[in-house]
């Protein structure tokens, strides 16, 4: 497998090649690639790894489920991880109940593994073109980490809509957060759009409040690594703060992920695991000085009253109020 | 002039000397000195530079009219750093009343650089005496910036109180939000509170909405750069949407500053100047990318509904409800 190396963006472009399960781990836990959906497409692809060698069909297949299982316990919050591996189990199992070689049935599985991340890119397509009348020339919208392409397998989910949009000539303005603290939004999301020729400004987290109040947001897209069949979102650090700000100053808050980012099986937020992640990411410039603790959650979670809409590859929906039954019955027929 | 060069904190402890005007302001705004207090001091102690050499009265007053003008202009939000000028200009025309040698006035002069400093020293500990009914055994504070002793001439306004009831032998645990784009609550409160013995923990900004909503913070204690005359309070950027949160969490949010950082003019908080900072700030670890803009303010404003109490060294204040009259009266004795 090939990775983008995405903590040296936006300074370095340089590749990584991991050949086993525990290098796709370190990867993942090291954020080499992030963002939920490209998370459950790096999973996806990943289970065909160490497969080689695994000659009989109880072998190949118990590789295949001990591969699955390190994967999944890579990181806990974005649950595309377990969607992509437990795609991958169930044509696993299909494919070898077939017969013939397990050699062979690799390759039928790599296969697979294209079309997960083909579906992502579909959905990353819909989703966008959802989103599309709630863009206008001169819109500025304010988004929060990377949801773009290098977090999906596509077009992105947050920032996908704006890629259309731009590419059928609207002009937009991008506010991003720069997102402490590995500051995606600094490195990623500002490089990624600055690439694409979209006007761009940085701020620190805690400015976007006064971006707020001033007036100068339309809307705020952001992304999500889980979100509960009530409507509860978890995304990186600092999206609850955001859509509160947002609802005192009455701008739309808007989340955008393929339904793979939807666990049918998680009832709420509550339910959603947080990973802690470690000191150093504060501490990344100067040694902690001694005696100093640190809190360090990498997702919170925004309650579904201040989501003004989730946009999925099925269309736009409102968790609360009278879209509630639209939204529930959605969910279930994810089961 | 001798400064601790606070933007190495807390890696190395040096110290710059600094001999004219314009190697002072250079040392405001790169923030080698930093917090309103702290400002206030320095601005009065630069007053008496470059006045060797200034034989004649009136070449005297005006080397000093410049220093004043010229430290003024050097950062636009802290109003202690007018209120220090003018307490020396005030001095400087009473002493070269009274007759005699330049060379003599220069030394009165910075015997009230002393005394300006004092009642600072003096302030911090009064305002930290009058919070003492704030803290308990136990309790636990979340602060933003740095407000301590580097902040002041003592020994601070928010971290004040904190070192006062940890020194009468309560335990407390402090939260420090990091404070983006400078990282003063990483390097600087943090490290002053664990240089103390008193239990620490650093979180990224955006963590502070999740830490409230899970009920780990019984008070919010800040400092101030300016509170105008309605008590509207501007603080580092961050402190507003900190206080939207524990408002929205049930969270008490105290102000703590002297007198001096009350700006009896300044009727409210739109009235504030919020000084707007570099794009370096934002992007110090890599090359920003091409394209890329920044929106950098230092400073936000904080409306009175959501401050539940100003904490000077003439006690504490509400500035709306019942509160207001007397929150009023106390500013017109400020004019």
């Amino acid at each position: 497998m090939r990775l983008l190396e995405q903590t040296l963006l936006p300074a370095q472009e340089e590749y990584v090649v991991l050949r086993t399960i525990p290098e796709v781990v370190d990867a993942l836990q090291r954020l080499v690639v992030r963002g939920a959906p490209a998370i459950g497409c790096t999973a996806a692809y990943a289970m065909v790894l160490e497969l080689e060698r695994r000659d009989t069909a109880e072998a190949w297949m118990r590789q295949l489920e001990l591969n699955g299982k390190l994967l999944k316990d890579a990181r806990p919050t974005a649950v595309n991880l377990a969607v992509g591996v437990d795609f991958m189990l169930k044509h696993a199992k299909e494919v070898s109940r077939e017969g013939g070689h397990p050699r062979d049935w690799t390759r039928v599985l790599l296969a697979h593994a294209h079309a997960f991340h083909a579906a992502d890119e579909a959905s990353c397509l819909a989703l966008s073109e959802h989103a599309q009348p709630l863009l206008h020339d001169g819109s500025r919208i304010l988004t929060h980490c990377n949801a773009g392409a290098l977090a999906t397998g596509g077009i992105g989910t947050a920032l996908g809509p704006i890629h259309l949009a731009a590419s059928r000539g609207k002009r937009l303005k991008v506010y991003s957060d720069e997102t402490r603290p590995l500051r995606q939004g600094a490195r990623i999301s500002a490089w990624e759009m600055a690439r694409h020729g979209i006007e761009v400004a940085v701020l620190p987290d805690s400015a976007a409040a006064t971006l707020l109040r001033d007036g100068k947001v339309d809307r705020i897209f952001v992304g999500s690594d889980r979100i509960a069949a009530n409507g509860d979102v978890a995304n990186k650090i600092g999206t609850y703060p955001l859509a509160v700000m947002a609802e005192r100053h009455g701008v739309p808050f808007h989340v955008l992920a393929p339904a793979t980012t939807i666990d049918p099986r998680c009832p709420d937020g509550a339910s959603i695991p947080i990973e802690q992640r470690h000191a150093d990411e504060i501490y990344d410039r100067e040694r902690r000085p001694q005696g100093v603790d640190v809190y360090n959650p990498a997702f919170d979670v925004t309650p579904k009253e201040l989501v003004h809409s989730i946009i999925t590859e099925a269309g736009s929906f409102c968790a609360w109020g009278e879209g509630q039954t639209t939204w529930e019955n959605y969910v279930a027929g994810l089961r």
